[in-house]
């Protein structure tokens, strides 16, 4: 779902719109998303971490690893690993830092500020990379991946997790409610990014260089059944993540305020009595041959 | 995807359309279609089927049967059960009744020529009952399981498993394939279904009166690592069944003989190097309380 980059240290009354940091992130950095961000790491980190197994002692790279939402639970799940957790944002690595001293103390994490295009380090400087919701905000990821590879070993693994926004579907349907999504994602295209980069993972990697690419998608269905499930996801990260983008999609011209919010409580309805709400991410793991 | 209920005795130079038996099955009742349904069935069987598993003795009933493509893997998945299947298409129920004694010759199974709606057995007849791909073409999905849930005994079991076409999307993106899945929708709109129920499992049941209902995708992901599941799935069944609405998307007035053909190319580009499909189905366990 789009996150991953970065979050500032503002204070909740400042707009919640673009930074100076990296004014393209379509989701903006201001302290409500990284909120957002948090609360979705954590509903999701079960689904979207299984099966993530590195042995101790591995150089793993986490490239793009944002306010470090993901990297806590890569630490939690890979205690013995050698991580370095590079971002493009200071920001963003310095909430990092402050949230694995808190979450993972002891775990051994070297902090890179970069551009995952033009690391420092030799070429096969790690035994597995790791990326999650990264490669939807780079304007080619065919060369992101490509820069990648040359830091990985021969033999070395890709992990790549990225959401897919036409992936999402809800009942009760609502033209409405669709027009607003596809302002995230024709506003993530404006800035350079693929909001349905999912489904994209597997050619993606094999143009890149990578062999053995498996892809698989990761599926949240919420309903009734799970009210956490539909709090934590439908409305908490998924809603949330759409009605971020209201002023963008504003002064875009792409809606007006009114059109906009009733997209947005025709989405919540999904969350409501007799809603349900589905949504695919997809994990690829390849090879570097 | 939609299959479920008939398929004729016709040669192959019969036009593929509707039949006299039941005009308003969307798919029409065709040889090419009754092969169709067998390649879905089989390449499906092992993702819809697996956790339905009955006790032997169970008396079962398996309403909608069609031409049996589900049936025969109901029944190897559970040798033992007493089923009962039902079908409003006598055409279809003989089919069914073919496939059955060369595929299960074993198998106790009791024929019912007749509407689920209106079912002769006495209430609480079944320990479970079972439907796959039925519900969305009923004009009152939920009259149709109210009438099921009477045949069921309390403390027993329904499973339903349905489709839900705006869960395809694929790579490349493709206005002119989406609106020709579209077209499929709307076609079985008109005939009195729903090409997007599998999203509304939850709420139909518990309007319909069961509980603990528990609805979780089955969802089918193709790419180039999987040549088997492209053929098997994206294009002999995806493809295949929008294909097949051709003559009556063009009779209804929905798009011309060309923009039809323009956007099945383009859809099987998503079968074609470096393309990649994705389906979401929905199977529902529900108790009669």
């Amino acid at each position: 779902m789009t996150p991953g980059t970065a979050a500032s240290e503002r204070p909740d009354d400042r707009p919640d719109d673009h930074s100076d940091d990296h004014p393209d992130y379509v989701h903006g950095y201001s302290r409500t998303e990284a909120r957002r961000l948090g609360d979705q790491a954590d509903t999701l980190a079960d689904l979207l971490h299984a099966g993530t197994a590195y042995p101790a002692g591995s150089r793993v790279l986490e490239a793009g690893c944002g306010v470090g939402a993901q990297t806590v639970h890569l630490l939690a799940a890979n205690p013995g690993i050698r991580l370095t957790a590079a971002d493009l944002s200071a920001e963003s690595l310095a909430r990092a830092r402050a949230r694995v001293a808190e979450q993972a103390p002891a775990a051994d994490v070297t902090w890179h500020h970069g551009d995952l295009h033009r690391l420092p380090f030799p070429d096969a400087s790690f035994d597995h990379v790791f990326l999650c919701f990264v490669l939807e905000h780079l304007p080619d990821p065919t060369a992101g991946l490509a820069a990648l590879r040359r830091v990985l070993r021969p033999g070395g693994t890709i992990t790549v997790i990225e959401g897919d926004h036409g992936s999402a579907f809800f009942h009760p349907e609502s033209p409405a409610a669709r027009r607003t999504v596809d302002h995230l994602v024709r506003l993530q295209a404006r800035a350079g990014g693929d909001g349905l980069l999912g489904r994209r993972l597997h050619p993606l990697l094999t143009a890149a260089g990578f062999t053995r690419v498996s892809v698989r998608p990761r599926t949240v269905y919420a309903d009734e059944a799970d009210p956490a499930l539909v709090e934590g996801f439908t409305r908490r990260t998924f809603v949330a993540m759409v009605e971020s983008v209201r002023a963008d999609a504003v002064a875009a011209g792409l809606t007006t305020p009114e059109d906009f919010d009733r997209g947005i409580a025709e989405l919540r309805r999904a969350a409501g009595p007799g809603g349900t709400f589905h949504y695919a991410f997809f994990k690829a793991v390849a090879v570097n041959p």
